[in-house]
């Protein structure tokens, strides 16, 4: 078996983490790990598989001899990451919005569109947690009919935001005069229908990501997309309940047996119900509430929950890495 | 000014109580105040405006000599407060699900359909929170163009299901290990795709009073409207994720303008957003993210909040009595 030397920047925070944390559940063949952070976490301790090695700072002696380094920062930071990638012909798994729409890069949820990996550059992008469990379900769904447009209002956990977030929640939760920062308005008791900035057309970022990202995985570049992004108080696992129509009808069961029939899909029939506590701390995209819309015949509705922190991140790059690899 | 002799039937239960405040608030003109309660609460003693009084039977009793009786226990006991209310001419308003969809009996939201009252032959129903604060939006939009249809997606909080409903997520909140009993699973820390039982379609009660009631409300039979009710960790206020399709184009400003100006709303301009916690406490819809649906040129978006036990319960009831009575 081959043996792979990795890389782990931002291993410090909640992605970084979860990196670790799969890696050594999936029994990732490491000849090596090596873990990166900020400048306030330089020189700290980490536990990893097989021992415990010091945090690095992100520079040429941290990508030299590597084979794949999984990304977990901003954006800004993963850019200059893609320079040292790039010098040192290291794989670089990036989880940040930095070269998503970039052409040259692909943009893969491993089950829905591996072949984009062909002939990569160096460079890989992990979508967007929301992205990536919206597209594991149409994925199967698109295969029985044309989609028309897809329609999303979005459950979303507390640490898609951060460590600085879950903290925040959690001093919320502990005191009632907790003074939010991270986000605009408390969290505990509340939702909050805004995740990242709005533009010019009342949509946030977060929004605007599940249209453009959709479109480029799906390889369906005029697919019609509109989604609300609220956040939750919840710690881990996005929802989003969903529309999805198609260019004509399809039957309900004959849609449930595909969705049934998806590796690393559950299927929840009725009366259950999948919840952000069943998909917490798994891998599977958990869809349920299956049905046809009341308003439009070729419409059907679901509801689907995901570990943003897992298949929503970590996992989804780690996965990329076993198949971009060849593992 | 003319005094009234009033009841409230379920005054320990949560909209009970928030009748009960309502009155005081809104100087309501009583002449007297009676609370009826359940076999468990009878005797017991209960503050009201000007003093205090003991919970009494619902009875005949009870009904003889008032003008009002606001009824706010479920379904199968208001149909007993309606015989004994009209055995003695009182004023029945029902806040339960009994008499909504009987075309003998008004559904009233005021300041939508007043004029449903006319001639009414003394039940009143309320409607279900999710759906007031719906048409509160909706019918200041239909007055600019046709609605085509309407999608729904709730963030509904959980005094909506009753006072055991909070007891059980306070319970959750101290105790990790807490079981759910009033909810499927539990929700701290969670959101649940269910609100009451599922149907043969596919949608549950919750979802289907939304439509039915809308349609009776807005006196629009034929409106398409689907809807999915979620559960969130909400101690007050529902929110709502809409869609809202019109038969032609309708300019986003002039929607808003419309929203700014319509009695009972709060139209929350970006880049701000309306919350639960905005909400609470007070009498308004909130009502914001408005934009143009990236899906449909003839769509617009908007969320809609508003305190599911004043607005959505209690304080539509005091309102619908008020005209009633020509208060």
């Amino acid at each position: 078996v081959r043996e792979i030397h990795a890389g782990i920047l931002g291993a410090t925070g909640l992605v970084g983490q979860e990196v670790l944390a799969i890696l050594e559940e999936r029994h990732f063949p490491l000849a090596e790990l090596r873990v990166a952070g900020s400048a306030r976490s330089v020189g700290q301790r980490m536990p990893v598989p097989g021992g415990e090695v010091g945090v690095q700072p992100m520079d040429d002696a941290f990508f030299a001899g590597l084979d794949v380094v999984f990304s977990a920062v901003a954006s800004d930071i993963a850019r200059q990451a893609a320079n040292l990638a790039r010098r040192h012909a290291v794989l670089l798994i990036d989880k940040s919005s930095a070269f998503r729409m970039d052409p040259a890069v692909p943009l893969v949820v491993p089950g829905v569109n591996d072949a984009a990996l062909t002939g990569h550059s160096g460079i890989v992008a992990s979508p967007n947690c929301s992205t990536i469990q919206l597209v594991m379900a149409l994925a199967p769904l698109a295969g029985l009919a044309p989609l028309a447009s897809v329609e999303v209002a979005t459950y979303q956990a507390v640490s898609g935001a951060g460590r600085e977030a879950v903290q925040e929640m959690e001093r919320e939760a502990a005191a009632a005069d907790a003074v939010p920062s991270v986000f605009p308005k408390r969290i505990i008791g509340n939702v909050i229908p805004q995740v990242e900035t709005f533009g010019e057309n009342g949509y946030s970022v977060e929004e605007m990501k599940l249209l453009h990202e959709t479109r480029k995985i799906m390889n369906l570049p005029e697919l019609p997309l509109a989604a609300t992004a609220v956040r939750v108080p919840v710690y881990r696992g996005h929802a989003e309940a969903v529309t999805v129509d198609f260019v004509r009808e399809v039957p309900t069961d004959e849609a449930a047996g595909r969705l049934a029939a998806t590796p690393g899909l559950r299927y929840v029939p009725m009366p259950d119900v999948p919840t952000p506590l069943d998909a917490a701390g798994n891998d599977l995209v958990w869809v349920g509430r299956l049905r046809r819309s009341l308003v439009r015949e070729t419409a059907l509705q679901l509801f689907i929950v995901s570990d943003n922190l897992r298949k929503g991140a970590a996992t989804n790059a780690v996965q990329i890495a076993e198949r971009a690899l060849g593992l």
